[in-house]
This record gives structure tokens, sequence and C-alpha cells, in this order.
């Protein structure tokens, strides 16, 4: 944490600081930049030792009150584990390992109490379970939650997975299921907040409360250097897919019925159609989107590190995306997913 | 820039996205991060090649409208410099060189025009200035503009200096004035809105807007390994001395008749007690204090890399500051730095 223009130091109260309270709650050496960080907290900068034969990656991630989350309606807890999560997502989206964070973190007075020490808890659950350690960040006070985080991560050299190598002809495949997570905001926006939990039984809730970034799938193709094209998949397939073609100057088919949908829930009679929305524009799923060489993708196993892969269409040489039914029909697939700018 | 719930692509709009105009304000492979930077904006993240015998150094900080900046009354231009360079005057305070930063800015719809150009330009004369170029970062809208920087440094194995080696008898230096941006914060408070320049005559409001991170001077000092101990000042000498001296675990006295104060406008008929005030109190100097072996701090230049250093005062046994008054009085130094959370 610098000293800039942030709370004063440890020693100037009796209850302790900010910065104080986060070095206590996630200060620890511990798995991730535990060896290679020589200085975090408490000093104007943190200092990383690079791995040899390593890269580094670096990404950086908003999480805003009122664009990302709202206070009223998600946990501190999920709040914590998310902003590390999705920030870590672009991590495994290049085949990398999470190693280390800086936290950005502006709060109101109010919240500054227990809400501050449950988003701790999560965070702190999310960098032990991505072995990712705090290295620093700063603090202040502002009206609004403002979340921005840093993760700096590394890849085997040469390994590095990018938006720019899928060629027409490859396979595109996705992990996990698509739209649950958009399902799962829908149902929690229903719900009564005092039906709010930090421990959702709904699997969709969950999935939109504590996501599960793909480090070790990513990190198996990347090693593996199977996959010709990967990201993530934050803002829905529709748009992701999109940015991948544009940097990679080619298009796509995607064949409908080959999506892997959440489930569908009796009590609430959805139709195919709806999940079919929400895999093509749901976002904040953080699954992987990849490409494959196709004689490459017919021995591609089912399952990478525990989680499903499922083939769900080809790169052509158009410059659009197209979505086939499964009746045949055929039509454009318009980049319907979220965007803060429209 | 990472895709994650941000801009859309590039190709999805004549006007291009923010994504896009500051890929193209800032995106040129330059000095700096240029040789050691694979892949920069468009992809999930950004891959950096650490250089042999170096570590890397890592910061975050928040500049945020209402806090940090005022979007009436700071120019577009300074807050594109000013976001960068406080946030590489924390490499400066370890002695390290800036290479690369990540830029997490948020915008309201109405500050994406002209305003946006003017900020990238000024941002991009501190990127070259400081060798610093963008690595990636995160785009969205916000009613409000807030800005988060990281920057990546590196320094020499075992050449960063901490807060943490000050001894007693140690000679306390500082670089530059003290004071100065404080006393143009005032100034710029005082002018009416149809004054403000991006280009201001008045020295202290320079000072102010567009602060000179001490990058040669930290490097100077870290490779010779003259200081013991260093960090930058942003709150002010009073807040800052304060958490240098409680990361050694040392203490202070300074002697008041040798601090290095902006000068006295005859127009203001400013008393020698405001200048010390804005010395001791003013924040956002983003000068460096340092401390240095006695023996050393005898033969120490008074000027490094072109920047005045002056002894102001050494380091004791106590655990508080004491500021010696040329009358020879002795009274303890509150920390009344600036402080978000006060």
């Amino acid at each position: 944490m610098s000293g800039k223009r942030q709370a004063q130091d440890v020693r100037d109260g009796p209850e302790g600081t900010v910065v104080a309270r986060i070095a206590r709650a996630l200060g620890e050496r511990r798995p991730g930049g535990g060896k290679s960080m020589r200085i975090a907290i408490g000093d104007d900068a943190a200092i990383w030792k690079p791995r040899l034969g390593h890269e580094t990656i670096l990404t950086a991630d908003w999480f805003l009150e009122g664009s990302h989350f709202d206070r009223e309606k998600h946990p501190a807890d999920s709040i914590g584990w998310k902003c590390l999560a999705r920030a870590a997502s672009d991590i495994a989206a290049m085949g990398g390992e999470p190693r280390c964070f800086l936290l950005s973190l502006a709060l109101p007075s109010s919240h500054m109490g227990p809400w501050l020490d449950e988003f701790l808890q999560g965070l702190k659950r999310a960098s032990r379970r991505l072995r990712c350690s705090i290295a620093g960040g700063d603090t202040t006070r502002n009206e609004k939650i403002l979340i921005g985080v840093t993760v700096v991560g590394e890849v085997r050299k040469g390994c590095a997975l990018l938006r720019s190598g899928a060629r027409p002809g490859d396979a595109i495949f996705v992990t996990g299921r698509l739209g649950e997570a958009e399902l799962g905001l829908a149902e929690l926006r229903a719900e009564k907040p005092s039906r709010y939990s930090r421990h959702p039984k709904d699997s969709r809730i969950r999935k939109h409360m504590y996501p599960e970034p793909r480090l070790a799938v990513g990190q198996w193709l990347a090693h593996r250097k199977i996959a010709t094209a990967m990201m993530d998949l934050s803002d829905g397939l529709s748009s992701d897919l999109a940015r991948l073609c544009a940097a990679s100057g080619v298009g796509a088919e995607i064949e409908e019925w080959r999506l892997p949908l959440a489930q569908a829930l009796c009590r609430k009679m959805e139709s195919l159609e709806d999940l079919l929305e929400a895999a093509l524009r749901g976002g904040d799923d953080y699954e992987l989107v990849f490409t494959v060489r196709e004689q490459i993708a017919r021995r591609m196993p089912r399952r990478i590190a525990g989680v499903n892969v499922t083939r769900i269409g080809t790169i052509t040489r158009r410059s659009d995306i197209l979505r086939v039914r499964s009746n045949g029909n055929r039509g454009i697939l318009a980049a319907h997913g979220w965007d803060p700018f429209r």
C-alpha cells in the first residue's frame, strides 16, 4: 500500500486503519506471491521477483457499485470474492497463473466496519483459492464503493494464448455452461433482500456471486499448445467471440444446438429459447472460449481439469458471426452482450 | 485493455470507442515498456518481459474527481499528466524506473469527447517524459471521473530503497522545495475559471498541476547505495516522515530553518510562517525524503541530477518527530498532512 493520500499509519489509531485491517486480513505471506514477494503492504510499492523462464501478465479490472454490483443486493463477501476472481479470469484467458494483486479500494465511512470485514473475508478466500497474494494498492474514502483490482500473473515463456491466433477451419470450444450467471442475477434481483445469503443454494446465483476462473483449463491448454486462440467470457458469447474473431481477422459459425445451456428450472417454466438467449448474450460467466485445429479437435477430451469442454462451432473466413439453428436456418449473431458505453 | 465489461471492439463504431482512442493516443510501442511489452491493448491482458538482474516494482494509485481533483478547476491535460506522474513517484521512491502502466478509466458520457482527447494528450506527454508505456487497463462509464493507475517499474536487484532502513544518527534530506504544490492549489482555487490555463505561468500552480517525480535522484541514490531509507512526499512532510519513522522504528528532529521553502510572493504578503506551514503540512509535492549515514551526509552533493537536495534534520531514537525552531524551542510535530479518512 502506498502512503500516497491515503490512510494514516498503523500507529495512528487504536482501531487500526483501513490499510492495517487489509494487511491483517490478507497480508500473510502465503502461496502464490509468497516466495516471490519481498515487500508487500507498508512501503511505497511492492517488489516482485519474476520467475525464470516466465513472462509476466498484467491486467486491471474495475468493479464499481451501480455498474457491476449493487450494495443492497450483493453480500460484501461475494463482492470481495468476485472482484479478484473476475480479474484473475483474464490471467486464465492467457493460460497463466495469477501470483499477486493490487487492491484499490474507495469506501463510504458507513462501510468501514462490518461491511469491510465481510468484504475482506470473501477476498481472502479468493486470494487463497486462486493462490494470488495481496501486494499492495491504495485506499481512500468515497460516497460510492469503488474497487479496482490489478492482477499480476505469470505464464511460461512462449505459451501465452492470445485472441489473435484463430484460423478458418478451427473448431470453437467453450468450458462449463453458458448463461448461468445471467440467470442467477435475474433470480437474485427477484428475491427479497431478507432472503439474500452469503451461501446461496441456487447454483446459478452462486455462479453469479462466486465465479470460478478457469485457471487449470487455461494452463492445460497453454502448456500443451493445443489452443490457437483463447479469451474469457465476461460480457457474453456474442460480444466476446466477436472480439476474438476481430483480433484474428476471421468469422465464426455457432451451431446453437451444441451450446451448453443452463439446466431449465421446472418451477420457472423456462423455455429453451430463454436459456439459449442467456447463453448467447448473458455476461459474467467467466468461462473460456478457445479455438483448436480441426485435426486436434477430434481428439479433445470432454473434460479438462474436471471442467466440461464443448465444441460449439467453427471459425470461418467471413467477417461476421452466424448462428445456425437446429432447423438449418442461419442468421447473423449481433454482439449484444454487456457494454457500459451503450 | 481487457474486454471485460467494457467498450465494444474497435470495429463497432465509426467514431471508434474509448479503448480505440486510448490505443491511438498512447498505444505506440515506445521507450520504456517498448521492447519488453509483447501484447499491449487489445487482448485480455498484457505480457511483460522482466529484465534480467532486476526486480519488478508494483504500485497502484487512485485519482478521483472530488477527492484528488476537481473537474471544474483542473484542466483535463493536467489530470492526464498527474495521474501517471504521481503513481510513478512511488517508483521513484524505491529507486526504480517506471516501465509500463495500466489505466483504469471511468467517465461520464459528457467527457468522452474533447475532454478525453485533452486528458490523453497530458497522459501521453507524461508517458513519454517518464518513459512509461501503456500496457492495458479497463474502461467504463460512470457519473464521476474515476482514474486508477497501476505502474510497473524495475529496480536493479538488491538496490530498492525501503522506508524501513533509517537508523538513529542518520541525516534526513529532501529534494526540491516543500509546500509549493499546496500553495499552488490555493492560488488555483482563488482564480476565476476563465483564467485557468493548461500552461500556467505561476511555478507553484505548475507544480500542483504537473508534478515531476524525482526518478533520476531516486535512481542515483539507489544505485550508489547511499540512502538508508527513502519515500516520496505526497501527503506532506509531517505525515510522510512519520510513516518512514514508523517503518524504521525511529524518531526524527527537524530543524525548521533548514527547510527548503517556497519563495515568498511579495504581492501576497506571505509570512515565513505561512511558507513553513505549507512545507510541513502541504501535500502533492512528490519530492523525495531520504536518510543517509552521518559520515556520508557530510560529502553529499548539493544537487543530484539537477535537483537541489537539502539536509533538514536527523533521525533519533525517540518515537516521535520534534520540530526545532530557530530560537532553539522544541515541540512535537503532529502528522497533519492530507488524510482521506479524517
